[in-house]
């Protein structure tokens, strides 16, 4: 049997690795073996191409490229770990997925939602998450974690509006597709993963 | 006034190095300013996604994953070199554009042109060579040429049924579009050139 492929999404400081581990435990309990990966990265060329777009190049990189770098490596990681893994019966936890560039390039780099469904359907067909967990908080909340945590990435340098687009864009999205659940990630932290554990219960044993 | 984009496409050891010699040669000659570009390739990041597309991976490397490094390299240097270039009145002369992708991941790899076509819009919109010279050759003829010239890459070692779809796929598209032509490389390198500078006078300066 098939296993089932989880995506946590949110905001830099959402508090997605913390997320991750917690339902990794949960789902470890259950005697399912879990495969976390995350994106971009997960395989050597996109762990390549995952440095390439985070780098600060002299030269600019335009949104359409940054796009495309992210579907190059969720190409790699899709067909030579996340499929092989799911056909195995394992679970895949996932640290980002499609939806991240549906809010970060269609939505907070404006390239639009028809562009970014076109581009997923071109590369994925329909291959897609039995569940997307939003891990939902402001990008002010969510930036000052991220700060404290260290150094930000080209991407995490952009300004607030930048961030304010790509979290509406998150909602919009959730708002009309079933699969995906947001989470208040401004709550406490047991209260967040009490949260994410009864959406996976929910979702995916009931 | 704007300058011209010329792109010189063709199989492996088709002649497009010296081909381009001879041309640039031409258009100086009558004063023109001549920008050189390569693709993949021509800026620090798509210099980059250059070497990772034609190195040999132990992971496989999906259609889509090539297909959407080139899109991003293309892009990189679209904006950041062609555009400047043809917008001070430089011409620019391509060693492959956007028609190597419709031949070689939508021929070769058989992801078909309707994709391609779609990528291309969603990436580059209505940019387009002014001229583009197919130098057509058969793949056995090309490949010994390249072979002497040393080590194939990744893309090169593909096997023969491949790069006779690609030529197809070539042949194909300047029958149906008027800002393609093709050029018998078989032929000695005397006429070759002679075609080709005729074939860049006829459409560019007449």
């Amino acid at each position: 049997m098939n296993g089932k492929f989880i995506v946590v999404e949110g905001l830099e400081g959402a508090g997605k690795s913390s997320a991750i581990a917690s339902i990794t435990g949960h789902l470890q309990a259950k005697g399912i073996s879990v495969v976390n990966v995350r994106e971009p990265g997960g395989t050597p060329l996109a762990e390549n191409l995952r440095e390439l777009v985070k780098r600060d190049w002299d030269e600019r990189l335009t949104a359409e490229t940054e796009l495309l770098l992210m579907y190059a490596s969720r190409s790699q990681l899709v067909e030579n770990v996340i499929r092989p893994a799911l056909a195995q019966g394992a679970w895949v936890l996932a640290d980002r997925h499609d939806l991240s560039s549906r809010a970060y390039q269609g939505g907070g780099r404006q390239l639009g939602d028809e562009k970014l469904q076109q581009l997923k359907q071109l590369v994925l067909g329909d291959f897609n998450p039995d569940l997307t967990l939003i891990l939902d908080v402001s990008p002010e909340i969510g930036l000052e974690r991220a700060r404290q945590r260290g150094q930000l990435d080209r991407i995490e340098q952009e300004n607030l509006e930048f961030f304010e687009r790509t979290r509406r864009r998150y909602l919009e999205i959730a708002a009309s597709e079933p699969r995906i659940e947001v989470i208040n990630a401004e709550a406490s932290l047991k209260r967040v993963h009490q949260d994410l554990l009864q959406c996976v219960e929910n979702q995916l044993f009931t």
